[in-house]
């Protein structure tokens, strides 16, 4: 089984700008845990404070697409997917570790047993404002996600508000 | 006219985490520029390096909210706009202090004499790097800011899916 070590840290791309001595306080902080096949490790639209690591094991990244209509069953099956293991270095969740309250923007199955590494929020919080330099190199890092995360995600909007109004128009 | 100072840069919500020296240090990079009426000062699509504050005068913010269709001239006058001031502590541009490359999600044109404040990239980073605890704190804050705005756009891509698939049930 995986070892959380500074090595395997490194190539967690949030972690990438951290040097191994900064590594070895992350690794202080994290803690494990097994969670059996279909057990749901996020939940889309609950809070959480709590980002993972996958080490070991298979999950399923999913979201909804349609918003529910009461009677009309619209939110049936409509659900993009992703499929992570554990040699793909996956990390969730990494948005409560700096938003306070932040809704959970995906849903995250096990799709196998699987071994997780947790940072929570608050340990997390504690480690950046007593280490500004840990807090400046993750957070560098988490802003490009984000930020491309944004573009992509309003370009969408372009692109549906021109299909809807190609629509509203026939 | 409004003085860069201290407790003006205070008020400018991504700097709000930081002491008075540390914005002494921030007051030290900026440049103060003034461009005449309809000036573009940022133009959505492109390519920027700079931040700006605005100090003095009257802006409109405005956003596509169409894509051009070629011959359908679908983009006549679809803007979204918002008008700032003065007073509002208004600034834009924020993402180029921290993300190479990134597009302009926005333009943002001088609806008067306007006078603002620039800060750029290449300071800025200069700055964060040697001194992690302003880096920290600002990204703190605009982490803040585009996690609120991905989620809004997030919840827009979901309305207008729904409302798309709708209009194609008809």
């Amino acid at each position: 089984m995986k070892k959380i070590d500074v090595g395997f840290l490194k190539k967690i791309p949030i972690f990438l700008e951290l040097s191994d001595d900064k590594l070895e306080m992350i690794k202080n902080i994290i803690k494990e845990k097994t969670v059996e096949t279909e057990s749901v490790i996020i939940k889309e639209g609950t809070k959480g404070t709590e980002m993972f690591i996958l080490l070991d094991g298979e999950v399923e990244v999913s979201k909804t697409l349609l918003l529910k209509i009461s009677g009309r069953g619209m939110n049936q099956g409509d659900k993009s997917l992703i499929r992570l293991t554990g040699n793909d270095y996956a990390f969730f969740g990494e948005m409560a570790l700096f938003v306070e309250n932040a809704d959970r923007s995906a849903s995250v199955i096990a799709k196998s047993r699987c071994v997780l590494a947790i940072i929570e929020q608050e340990d997390f919080f504690k480690l950046t404002e007593s280490d500004h330099e840990i807090g400046y190199h993750v957070l560098k890092i988490i802003v490009k996600i984000i930020s491309n995360r944004l573009d992509k995600t309003s370009k969408d909007v372009l692109k549906l508000t021109t299909a809807l109004s190609l629509a509203l128009e026939r």
